[in-house]
This record gives C-alpha cells, sequence and structure tokens, in this order.
C-alpha cells in the first residue's frame, strides 16, 4: 500500500466532505477522537448564539422560548438514532459516572420488583473501563455487601459466571484500551436467559458504529458526548432504558427535571413517564447545546458509511505499521478480525508512552493507555486516509531513530 | 420615598460600576436573578476562548495546557471566599441534586462510623425547595426505610425534631418563596449538640449575602452556579466539605474524577484526599468556564457591601409597595426583619400568575412561585435603586388598572 492508494481512496471517500464540517488545526493529524472530539464548525455559532442571545438577551424566558426545557430529549432523540433506538428512549444528561449509578440502581429496583431479592452480585469484566467499576463499588459500599457485590471476571470466563446471583451485567461495549468489541446480542440474549438486566457501556461506540440496541434487545445503556459525538471537552453523556422498563423502575437521583410537573412545586416526588425519570438536577444548557449543534454533522450520515472508512483506515494502518521493519516491536494489541474491531488500533511497546510524546510534537495526536498502549484512534467523519500514512511515516522515523528516548519525551503525570 | 431619592442612591452607590460588567438587556428590568443571573461580559469572550482556542486548536492537550483538570477546584476556591470557607472545602461539580445525594449518602457513612447505625432520620421542613426532598425520597426509596427515613416537619417544630433518631439535617439556607433566612450558625450548633450531622443548600445565598460556613462550623454545603453567581443557564452546582469530616468518609457517586490517581486506570476505587473525592464523572469544561468567568466580577467586591445594598433595594422596594393605595391587595410574604430576609421580596395575590406575566409584557422581569406568590428579586451587582421605582409605577398602573386581568395573562405551564 502506498502513498499514492491512500490519496485516492480519500478522493473515493463519500465522507470527504464532512471533514470541512470540522475545525482542524492546522498541520495536525488528530488520532485521539476516541479521547476528544474535534470541533464542528456549527458549535461556534450555536454556543455563541446560546450565551449572547438566548442567555444574554432573553434570560428566564429562553427555557420556554428557545426550548431549553426540552433540550435533554431533544438531544437523546438525534442520539437515538445513531445508537438503533426508537424514539422516547434516550435522554442527554449528567455524565457516565452518574448515569451508571442510575442505572445500576435501577437494575437493582427492577430484580426487586421481581422478587428476585437473593441476586445480589453486579458482573463486570475486570479490563471494563476503571471508571465504570468505581461506581459500582460506590454503590456496594453505599448498599453493604449483603445487598450488592461487585464481582469482576476475565473476558474468557464471563459467560461461565452469568447465573441466578446476578443481578445486573456491565459492560462496555468497546474496550478502551483493545477496541475489541463484545457481543452485545449474544451477551444480551445469554444474561436474559438467566434473568439478568444488562448495561452497556457505549463510550467507544456511539457514533463510531452502527449500532442496534432494540433490536439486541438492550435493557440499559450509557454514552459519552465528547468522544464520537463531538460535543466538547466533558459534553453531557446520554441514558438509553428500553421502552418495556418504563414505569417499573426507580432511580434514586431523583431531581425534579425527572419530576412529572417539575414546577408544581410539589413536596413529593412523582416520576416522569418514560426515559424523562432518568432527569436529575437542571443541565447545563451551555454544554448540551454545544453537543446538540455538534450531532448534527450526523444529520445525513449513514452509520454503515461510517463502519466502512473506519475499518479501511484501521486496515491501511495496520498493513503500514506491520509490514514496516523499523516497527517490529510494536505489538498488536487489537482484533485482526474487523468483525470485533472498534474505531481504533492499540500496539504495546515498552516505551509506547514516549513513542506517543514523540508523535505529538511531530504534530500527529496519539494517545498512551497505561501501562504500555499506544492508541490510535480515526474518526470517519474528519480522519483522511492520507493521515493514516504520514502517522506511520512519523513513526518509523521516531521509532527507526530511536527518537523517543530523548528525554523530553520521558515519562510524567498524564491528563487525557 | 422618591424617584430623585432613588437616583440619588445609585449615584453613591459604591457597586454602581459593577453594572458595566454585565449585559443588561435594552430597557429591561431584571428582578429576575434568582433563578437565572445575567450574562457577565467577560463569560462572552472566555466561553468564545475555550470553545475556539482550547478546544478547537489545542483540544486533548488542553486538560494540561489550559488547567482544564484542576478547574473543579479553582472555581471551588472563588466560591469558598464568598461563602466564608477557607481553601480546600469547596469544589464546582454536578448539580445541587446530584451534590445532594453524595452529601446525604456521606452524612449517614459519617454516623455509620461514629457506630450510630440507629439515626435512620433526614430530617428536613415541609417548605425546603422541592428537589431536595425528592432527592432524600431517592436515598431513601434506595436504602430502604429500616435504614433511612426522610421525615419533614414545620419549621417552627424543627428545633423540637432535632434528636437522637436523626443522621442528618437537610435545610435549605433562604426559602425559595418567602426569601427567609435560617439561623444558620444556631441551628447548626443545636444540631451538633444532638450528634447530628448539618448540610445547608446555599440556592439562594451564595453570591447574595454574606456567609460564614467556617465560623458557624457547617459539616456540609452545596449551592447554585447559575442564581447569584451568574454562571449561565444550568451551570454546575459546587460543595462545601468541612476540612475535619475529610477521609472520614464515603461518597457514592465515586467516579474516576473523584480517585486519588485518575489517570493510574486502577481497578479498585482510592477516594483522591480531601474535598476532590466529591468530584465524579468528567465535568463540562465549557460550563465550568463560564463560572470561572462569571466569578471574576466578585473579585473586588466585599459581600458586606452587597448585603447594604441588598437590603436597601428591598427597603425601597417594600416602602413603595406597602404605601401605594393601589397595591393594597398585595400581601408581604417576606420577613419584615432585615436580619431575616434574604435578597428579594415576596407578596402574595391571588393573582399572581397573571401579575407577573403583565409585569414581564412591561419590561420588568419578575418570577411567580406557585400558588401565589410574586417574588421580586435584586442582585446588588447589577438592580439599581431606580430599577425599584419603575417596577413599583409598573405594578400600580397593572394593579390599578386590573390589567392583569386581560386574557393573554391567565395561566399556562411555566417554566423557570
Amino acid at each position: 500500500m502506498k502513498k499514492d492508494d491512500l490519496i485516492a481512496l480519500d478522493k473515493r471517500d463519500p465522507l470527504a466532505q464532512k471533514r470541512d464540517a470540522f475545525d482542524i488545526p492546522e498541520g495536525m493529524i488528530y488520532l485521539d477522537g476516541n479521547s476528544l472530539g474535534v470541533l464542528p464548525k456549527s458549535v461556534k455559532t450555536r454556543v455563541s448564539e446560546v450565551v449572547e442571545t438566548q442567555w444574554g438577551q432573553d434570560l428566564i424566558s429562553s427555557w420556554n422560548a428557545h426550548d431549553w426545557i426540552d433540550l435533554p430529549q431533544k438531544v437523546g432523540e438525534k442520539i437515538a438514532r445513531l445508537i438503533g433506538a426508537a424514539p422516547g428512549q434516550t435522554v442527554c444528561c449528567d455524565s457516565i459516572s452518574v448515569n451508571l449509578f442510575k442505572l445500576l440502581s435501577a437494575a437493582i429496583s427492577i430484580q426487586k420488583r421481581r422478587g428476585e431479592v437473593s441476586r445480589k452480585t453486579i458482573l463486570s469484566v475486570s479490563d471494563n473501563f476503571p471508571t465504570d467499576l468505581y461506581i459500582a463499588q460506590g454503590l456496594e459500599s453505599l448498599l453493604g455487601d449483603d445487598r450488592c457485590q461487585l464481582k469482576t471476571v476475565t473476558d474468557d470466563t464471563l459467560a461461565d459466571n452469568i447465573d441466578e446471583t446476578v443481578a445486573v451485567l456491565m459492560l462496555t461495549h468497546v474496550n478502551f484500551r483493545s477496541g475489541e468489541i463484545s457481543d452485545m446480542r449474544a451477551i444480551t440474549e445469554l444474561a436474559h436467559e438467566k434473568g439478568v438486566v444488562v448495561i452497556w457501556d457505549l463510550a467507544h461506540s456511539a457514533g463510531a458504529l452502527p449500532l442496534a440496541l432494540d433490536e439486541c434487545n438492550v435493557d440499559f445503556a450509557v454514552g459519552c458526548g465528547y468522544k464520537y459525538l463531538n460535543g466538547g471537552p466533558g459534553a453531557p453523556a446520554f441514558v438509553y432504558v428500553a421502552k418495556h422498563h418504563h414505569g417499573n423502575l426507580d432511580q434514586p437521583l431523583s431531581g425534579w427535571m425527572g419530576h412529572a410537573s417539575p414546577f408544581a412545586f410539589d413536596n413529593n416526588y412523582q416520576p416522569a413517564h418514560g426515559i424523562t425519570q432518568f432527569l436529575s438536577g437542571t443541565p447545563s444548557i451551555i454544554a448540551m447545546s454545544a453537543l446538540d449543534a455538534a450531532l448534527d454533522v450526523f444529520d445525513d450520515v449513514d452509520m454503515n458509511e461510517i463502519r466502512h472508512k473506519s475499518l479501511g483506515l484501521t486496515n491501511a494502518l495496520r498493513e503500514l505499521i506491520e509490514t514496516a521493519d523499523e516497527l517490529n516491536d510494536l505489538v498488536a494489541a487489537f482484533p485482526h478480525d474487523e468483525c470485533k474491531r472498534g474505531s481504533q488500533v492499540a500496539y504495546r511497546h515498552p516505551h509506547a508512552y514516549a513513542i506517543c510524546q514523540a508523535l505529538i510534537k511531530e504534530g500527529v495526536v496519539a494517545d498512551f493507555r497505561a501501562p504500555d498502549i499506544l492508541r490510535l484512534g480515526v474518526t470517519p467523519l474528519y480522519t483522511r486516509y492520507e493521515d493514516v500514512w504520514i502517522c506511520v511515516e512519523k513513526l518509523r522515523q521516531i521509532i527507526g531513530n530511536k527518537r523517543f528516548l530523548q528525554p523530553e519525551f520521558a515519562m510524567r503525570n498524564k491528563v487525557t
């Protein structure tokens, strides 16, 4: 595969025009959209409109005049289309961590209503994203281990551990280190056979690949607004709850935005119908409006096109890296099998951190994940095939010349 | 009191220049800063800098390069100065609702560590802000009433109900309808004598009047970023936890931002030292930066000046309203005693809703609170004495001519 082949792929790419919808910093190859998506141009106009006109001029009347009050549902429905959810099941709010707490508690409330009080286990895998496990630990500590116990197992023993002691199975659909996709349909089905409620974390899936939550009969899901949905740093997250569970569960962060009549100022909490029950306090309208505008980029996008290009990009990365003699020390840590591969590749290297820093200095923004993973994410809406070429060329120079050994690239505290 | 007297007060007002720091809509008298504060001009520049440069150009590197990672603590410290809190005890995050859940749970964890497991009651008053009660109901429902019971009492029986069955007392410092200030020092002291942990909700206090949380020996507090702190619609809230409780409690929304080493991706939750333990998921950097910029308006402001002007404004409102013959039907529903009066006045009227709508149509933005309260909030940073005059003149016309009876002002669903 040569540079010209990749440039030719860009010319034929039906998503190529989408790149113009984003502000890509001059000269930067950005392969970290799975940490923080790039700024869509439409967000700039929208944020300044929300700040200067809606807040600045129309002030409190904007809750009605500019439909601030319906924004969580409106944004939720835009996301619903991307995750295979029929209307009325998705809402935008809070962070993934806070939303997971709502869903774990809701799952336990479902088991309680079913009379299944002996199911105490929150089952997950040990390489789940840590914050998901932390939230389960928080709930466990609050409820006490006579009522709730987190159990983490390895991926290969997961199926054997789904049994009648389990209340809820909490998994991340695409692993944040390896990018490996779990089989949502099969695992959900297996869990249901055993009476287990399932929560899927879509942080590395939503906006990156086609999803079919309704079809897979998923109970609950959460996902992230600031990765592939490009909603900005710390953008609000989302919650999906399948319709058949509506009205049959409790969620404990029962703030006024989830009340049936928030402005009646009634003293007793009465959950709103449907997915609105999952709202809690007043959301940031500026932050949620940014995500709302960012989602418009997806308006005319077919998620199958995104997937097709994503695999084109990761296959090109793989081929170029794995055929370069200088890069023999990079050990693939992601699935060869396309069906199991998210929108990233990941390679192990003892100096992964330093290599990542050297790449960044050369204008190729990659990511490091402890202990030794170099992660290269591709975002089909703005990543070009040519970017893949440039990235691998830089990698060959940095590793071939051992440039990563320069002291400036040594490990310090890092934030992503 | 005549119009000229009020204009003269404006001329002598040491805070008068502060009004220039805000974008006040042309011709609007805004008396609803206790619902949503007015836009500080500095926020516009800051938000566009965060969106276009920090996010747009510097992308993921901004977590370090622009100190996004420290923003919750930085904003927390700016608020700390306004609420009488020494450094290291205040952090900006999530919503009041979500933060109350953390604090109620933390209070229960303190009682548990003290061996006081028989204390099951969350005590509050029945006219507390509803969402505070809803959150307590959420926790009660999650834990079960054998472990946690919300008990609401009337204000006049509160003291008698603070006893050894109570785990935590949850009160709002300034009532959202009447604006009545509770005696933070005396109630906190009484609660402590009975072994009760106290949470104060400062939604209508922070930025509106001097507070002395440390001096009053307060355990916990939450407060709002979008009222008197002018952080924008749905701005993030804040949490205060007194230093002597740090390390001696659990908070169950244990997301990664509250972990001792969030980027170690350790599988076990280990709370960060100090107030950082109260962070949960990734915060919206755009929303929190807006609040950060808004707080700069307070930089050179003495909260005693704010209080002095606030009382000047509410006294002027009271005098003008209560001496106008046309306004005899307005029944004061706020404390005459200045020491007990927050930064608002409130009057009952059977047609309060319609009067409020008619005022808004005349350019005076007031607020209605069910069932029959007209609420006029004053924000000393931008409310002028002259505004008070204009407001009362409009009220006299609207009520004197019974203009509020026009069908256009009839009750519909309203959002604030």
